[in-house]
């Protein structure tokens, strides 16, 4: 096969994507017969490109580099200049591609990566098509990162344009969350651990809770961020992902094709938030000065190229309820920011607790049990229990740990790219799924348009606006 | 009150009751006006005994003397030499202990703990009564150590006989089994967490396995246990506490009424196991010369002290059913052994698995999942999950664990003196739970005697003999 990289001098292909690829090249994964071609704008040459790519390894990867084989891996590299906009660039691609599959005797089965900026995907593919780059024998595949549109009308004219290209089997929509090994691991625990599965669901859980925290600011992205917002950057794609990966019924077999329709049937069951109702379910934020980890930092509207008194959202929590038989009246809550306390991304599931209110029981300590899968930065499954203590005769919960070793697990993009290769498409966001989180997000977002529901600031380094405890306490819980 | 310790130049005196009691001094739990006096043989003076309290917290108190405060807690002990068999002798110790509450100013509160050879039991009860020790204004209580009896008969013997002297509610059956932090959380753990009270029941569990396994051999005890065997030493009382402790259904509340009542219910509905089933249902064994720990060691039949041609047993196992609605149908599976391969008490309920026998999943490594109490020599309570390795797309079973750091747990000596204290009798062995377990092991106990099951030998450092592991085989079962 052939892997062909848009934005190879990037920041993705240097951090992710080149050590990704080595490391299933160490366990066998990849391909033997490989023609790996990056493309950028500079000028490089092939061996300036592979000593490039072996640079990576040695700063990126989470393996050491091994010196009798790093050179049979990066002399699968090659490098070709190219201009996306210009039609006439791609027939170099073309020639560069159709060569190398016939000096490795190749099928012409071409995966096309586009780490690229959001508005060089339709040309691109465009052009793949005018140039008949996309003109195989063999299978093509389209992966795209995030953003997928930056509303639902984008979305849908991007994925329009897209799919004159390729039909959605070949467009494989990359979301990292979905990467995550614990991720992964939510549907397996459920399908392979009949307790598990007796605990999942309705009549067990009282509520479930799905955080992506971060300490950081926006760092220098703020011509990006200050127009997309937490709500379009975390919580239309990886948080809404994290929910259906969460609260799907698990099918009879865990096939690529059931577990999507399992996942769009939670995506299609959520109850809507229209525009008017958004200030009730809805807590929009937005980061104040303050401090992180004991450094002290800069509020959001101070950041280097924000529009002045910008009202852009660095905070986003929602309440959702998915209204389908597994999950009536089950709150679920979602929050994401940025400069908090913690970074942390995490799903807990809290169960039913009998003596809650009790509180003959509440004084001696006890907790509701609660089931925790932390995804980042440590990967762990928990389960909270009440443990008495002999000596104090109180309840104390106490949590029994799986914590994973982060070195041999094998890094998102390792897991992604090895599904990509063998057209697995079960941990990537399927069109549907991307456009009805769009529609579920949509009257939100004009809310937030419109100024429709309050932006409350936060001091950085907090846990974010107390109007998000209060959207807790108001059904009888709080953030765990 | 008074503590008057028969036994207390012994072993269990230095080794556990001293430092039990310190480590409660220290976490003011011992009554302020306290009087410890103790009885033995040889001839000590006060300052001599308190001397060898001094030494015995040195040597064996799990959290360091502290030079401030010992000298007022050793400060309390009285030493008074006693032969047992003299009634006259009784008159010097009821005159040393009134003394001792005249001084303190406290009531006629009597508590004797007899850490004494079983066979001293009866005559010290007795003249505890022709003396009028135990005749008082206040409470009294006896505390007595295993073994009760040597058979049902005798043990009703015995208890006849003590209860002239105190009634039920005042003898106190130590079974240090049942002062474990771990086990006194097994009643907690239900009742605390309704998750894991969802899963302990019937519908859920496919087994509950209860081991006792030791590496150590009969050491200098043979002239005791060539006559006890494991069957008395440790089956009757302690894997049965345990295996009630396990399957007692929560009562609504955790009094040690109905504790007790719910203890006694399983071991009523013990379905019997007649002298002619039990070749079918228990394996008797007895360790042969082998390794353990890398170290050869002799067979039991050489050990000294033991009978030629001993048949006693070193290691039993017994399939039993509890006939109640809980858990109809569901196997325990209980063994005990010295010179096996490892020192470990646990209790591991195996969870239904509807993967079992279907191929396809137990290919892919899908295991029962299991929930692990880990009792002795470390406390853990672990639940066994299957969890998907990303890179090998295999199951794998994983251990999700809660260890308890075991040097800021409190000894067993150290909960159940202080519950003896408190007249608190959750975690003592009460006369009908004794007395029924007796009656369950007394035809197993003839069949040994006639010898009408085989006695399997085991090489020391195995895990026992292999018909062991056929009893749980026969179920589609086996040993965690």
């Amino acid at each position: 096969m052939t892997l062909v990289l848009f934005g190879a001098t990037g920041d993705l292909a240097q951090r992710k994507l080149f050590p990704a690829l080595y490391n299933l090249y160490l366990d066998g994964k990849l391909p033997s017969a490989i023609s790996i071609i990056g493309l950028g704008r500079t000028n490089y040459s092939d061996r300036v490109f592979q000593m490039n790519v072996h640079a990576s390894l040695q700063e990126f990867s989470r393996r050491d580099v091994q010196p009798e084989n790093v050179e049979e891996f990066i002399s699968k590299f090659r490098y070709c200049v190219l201009d996306v906009f210009n039609e006439e660039s791609y027939q170099g691609l073309l020639n560069l591609i159709q060569m190398r599959e016939q000096e490795l005797g190749i099928a012409e089965n071409r995966m096309f990566y586009l780490s690229v900026a959001p508005d060089l995907v339709e040309i691109i593919t465009s052009n793949l098509q005018s140039s008949k780059i996309s003109d195989t024998k063999g299978w093509k595949r389209l992966i795209v990162e995030k953003p997928f549109g930056t509303d639902l009308k984008t979305a849908r004219e991007l994925n329009e344009k897209l799919s004159k290209v390729f039909n959605e089997e070949e467009i494989y929509r990359i979301d990292h969350y979905l990467g995550k090994p614990m991720v992964q691991n939510l549907e397996t625990l459920k399908f392979a651990n009949p307790i598990l599965e007796l605990l999942w669901n309705h009549d067990q859980i009282a509520n479930v809770q799905i955080t992506a925290s971060e300490t950081v600011g926006i760092e220098k992205r703020a011509g990006y961020y200050d127009q997309a917002g937490a709500i379009r950057d975390m919580a239309q794609n990886h948080l809404l992902q994290l929910l259906m990966m969460t609260a799907l019924d698990i099918p009879e077999n865990l096939t690529a094709q059931e577990v999507e329709q399992e996942k769009r049937e939670v995506v299609e069951a959520l109850r809507p938030i229209s525009k008017e109702e958004a200030s009730k379910h809805i807590i929009r934020g937005q980061y104040a000065a303050g401090e992180v980890l004991g450094e002290s930092v800069i509020g959001y509207q101070d950041e280097p190229g924000v529009v002045p008194a910008s009202k852009n959202d660095t905070y986003f929590a929602a309440r959702l309820y998915i209204e389908n038989p597994s999950w009536e009246n089950i709150p679920f809550y979602i929050r994401t920011g940025k400069r908090l306390e913690q970074k942390s991304t995490r799903i807990v599931i809290e169960f039913k607790n009998k003596w809650k209110g009790n509180p003959a029981f509440e004084d001696e300590g006890i907790t509701p049990n609660l089931l925790i899968f932390e995804i980042n930065p440590n990967e762990s499954v928990s389960l909270l229990v009440n443990l008495k203590n002999p000596s104090t005769e109180r309840y104390e919960p106490t949590n029994i740990t799986f914590s994973v070793n982060s070195n041999i697990q094998p890094e998102s993009y390792e897991l992604l790219l090895s599904d990509a290769i063998e057209g697995d498409k079960t941990f990537f966001a399927h069109w549907k799924e991307v456009e009805l989180s769009w529609q579920w997000i949509q009257p939100i977002l004009e809310a937030f348009q419109e100024d429709a529901l309050p932006l409350y600031p936060y001091p950085a380094g907090s846990k974010g606006p107390e109007a998000a405890d209060r959207l807790l306490q108001e059904d009888g819980f709080n953030w765990w």
